[in-house]
């Protein structure tokens, strides 16, 4: 049963998501041009907020530096006026896009008068738990507001200083405008007890979307008993096949591999048929040496190329988000297909191939949230793909696959109309 | 990560999910034709062993009358000719329906030449756990393998003989068709372990899906890892507004509540307009009371019909599915709406309305997976729909909401077409 009657005692996770429950109704009848008029408000506030933002990120980033926080950590976790100026800019952006909400699925008339229309609705309320930039608290809120969604953050403690100040500026703009305040809320207790119990938040909470590292979203994926939708891991295969155009093929396989390394999209593991390795792998590999990746091979491929290192049977189980790379000769399509079956993460996957046959075998067997022909794993992304946003990229097969746009945070409601039907 | 190679020693849920899930992806790739094959193989298999069936239900029945199974628990348990003809004519149904599966969802160009497609998929691997009748081991298995899932069934241990023969005999029946057998696995062990073991199948069952009484869903709800569809819990209200038809809103009612008690889609509390209850609702309260249902009322409500038993504050959230029916007066329909709001289950909710306005703002505010004007919340049911089958009512928001036909049991995945397209 919904308790939206919170007392003062609950903890801080609870009120605050009491009080997105309460304003979610609200939110959700708004017009998109009451929702894109508040968040154009948001957009110019942070703007015009951004000395007391950098202000508060300052903050963040000595207590970074008291603690011994890497500098590629640090700079991530910097905002300056280009920084705030982009956050504001991809609020108005997610203002362009088209509004979800509404939007008429499916109609029909049953043969008893009935008339039943499946609509989108919000979601309802959506917790989402991160650990990134500053960037990410006002990227989902504007994402979550715009689709008429209440939403709870639950930011990294290292950029607590930061988020708080963020929401503060929001807050402050949202109070000026029909959408209620309340329905953006930030989870400030930084302690690992407030993200345990948002896990539990059923009924208040209506999906989780955790947005990090490996070890925070598997902690939310088996600890939650609020439905999630989980995003991130990325063990990425491309297969360079026995018909493969040669550059064509070093040209994706470099591009998944260090175009950027860090990031789940990019590739871990190159398969190359034996054919083609016989012929080119020694020139590809001298081509990923000089972009600085260090090649991990298995026994065939070391074969050919001795300078590989071996790679250890966890190599091929290991997202790198690095420039480091497995790779494995392979005598056919099917043993490509098993490998990736037996190590891939239903990410995204890669044929690089002249073969039709080949082309719509790998399309169709593998089973991944993006399976490409002859173009680089790169692509797996919501701007990519045209949604003109992102929310995350699902790796599960419930609810939304592969890069989340708008409609990915919409649920569905029945209407039905009569004029006195009753079940016989 | 994802291990297929489970031992000898890995325990019977985890053994027979491993054999699903290698037999899943041959499954995916079946034609329609295959599949409905083999459905219609699976049908005839069930008459023509149908003494078989009988035999084992029997065994079933006389360890539930040793066990003291109540009489209408044994009824819904029993097997005969013309129920196993059910069974096999519900195959026959699932055979008509079209196949999801390939579905093109969406298709794009972008300006870089990458064709993308948006293609309907299987989910993989469905783990099915319920209590109810043998018959829902056909059914569920019926409409797991015509949308191209491996399903690993887990009834419940009172059907267990009857579950065990009807899987032997569609295993035979599979075995002679294209359908690889291992595809419908049964879970035996009767003991709580095997469901608990169940909830944590991550990697083999790709989706939860329960069936059956509040705690069995609570439990897969609240301890399951693996995905879930939440089924089942319905507190339905009718609300009758002043300006409702007298008799449209008592048949409606009546229809919500007496129609069939036991199941979801039932009405549970009816919230009247104290218009219309000041000339209405002595009358109403007859009817019900001569369909044996019993009132129990507000205060409000008891001033006007003081034959009404006291409501306490616990039957507002109670599924009676049973001939029990709570009342409540209400000055205007906002009030409905925040009872509906604190009450409600988000299942089926109704307004008994001839004012225009009051139906659309009942229509747009109440957050349930079905809202009705001027008609029963019976309605919400898959072949009411028109999806020709029923999986179960989906009670949450991601994925499926509502009646889940056959693409509910399904996922998508991106099919990229490229041309050596890297990323910039």
């Amino acid at each position: 049963m919904t308790n939206t009657n919170q007392s003062q005692t609950a903890s801080e996770a609870a009120r605050k998501a009491a009080l997105a429950k309460q304003a979610a109704p609200k939110l959700g009848l708004l017009t998109t041009e009451q929702k894109n008029h508040a968040l154009l408000r948001m957009a110019d506030s942070l703007v015009a907020e951004a000395e007391s933002i950098i202000a508060a990120n300052t903050e963040d980033l000595q207590r970074g530096q008291e603690n011994g926080t890497s500098a590629s950590l640090l700079d991530r976790l910097a905002l300056n006026h280009k920084r705030i100026e982009a956050m504001a800019e991809g609020l108005r952006q997610v203002v362009e896009l088209p509004d979800p909400i509404g939007e008429l699925l499916e109609e029909t008339t049953r043969p008893n008068g009935l008339h039943i229309r499946k609509l989108r609705v919000p979601l309802g309320v959506i917790g989402i738990i991160y650990e990134a930039r500053p960037n990410v608290t006002v990227d989902a809120a504007g994402l979550c507001l715009k689709t008429g969604n209440a939403v709870v953050l639950r930011g990294g403690s290292s950029a607590l200083s930061s988020n708080k100040r963020i929401v503060e500026v929001l807050h402050a703009a949202l109070s000026e405008t029909d959408l209620p305040a309340d329905a953006l809320q930030l989870v400030e207790d930084p302690s690992r007890a407030s993200v345990d119990e948002m896990l539990k938040l059923n009924g208040l909470l209506d999906v989780l979307i955790p947005r990090g590292g490996a070890s925070l979203i598997q902690n939310v994926v088996k600890n939650a008993t609020v439905p999630v939708i989980e995003t991130g891991a990325g063990i990425c295969h491309t297969y360079i096949d026995a018909s493969a155009q040669v550059v064509m093929a070093l040209q994706i396989g470099l591009n998944a591999k260090v175009q950027r390394p860090s990031v789940c999209n990019s590739m871990e593991t190159l398969l190359v048929h034996r054919a083609f390795a016989e012929r080119h792998l020694s020139m590809i590999a001298d081509q990923f040496v000089q972009q600085s990746v260090e090649l991990r091979g298995d026994v065939e491929a070391r074969k050919l190329v001795p300078a590989f290192k071996e790679a250890a049977d966890e190599d091929w189980d290991t997202e790198y988000n690095d420039y480091i790379l497995n790779v494995r000769v392979v005598n056919d399509i099917d043993e490509a297909l098993e490998h990736i079956r037996l190590h891939g993460t239903m990410h995204s996957e890669c044929i690089v191939t002249e073969n039709a046959e080949n082309a719509v075998r790998f399309l169709q067997e593998v089973d991944a949230a993006a399976v490409y022909h002859n173009a680089s794993t790169r692509f797996t992304d919501g701007f990519e793909f045209g949604f003109g946003a992102e929310i995350g990229i699902s790796t599960q097969k419930l609810h939304a696959r592969g890069p989340m746009g708008l409609p990915a945070l919409t649920s569905t409601k029945y209407c039905i109309q009569g004029s006195g039907q009753i079940r016989g």
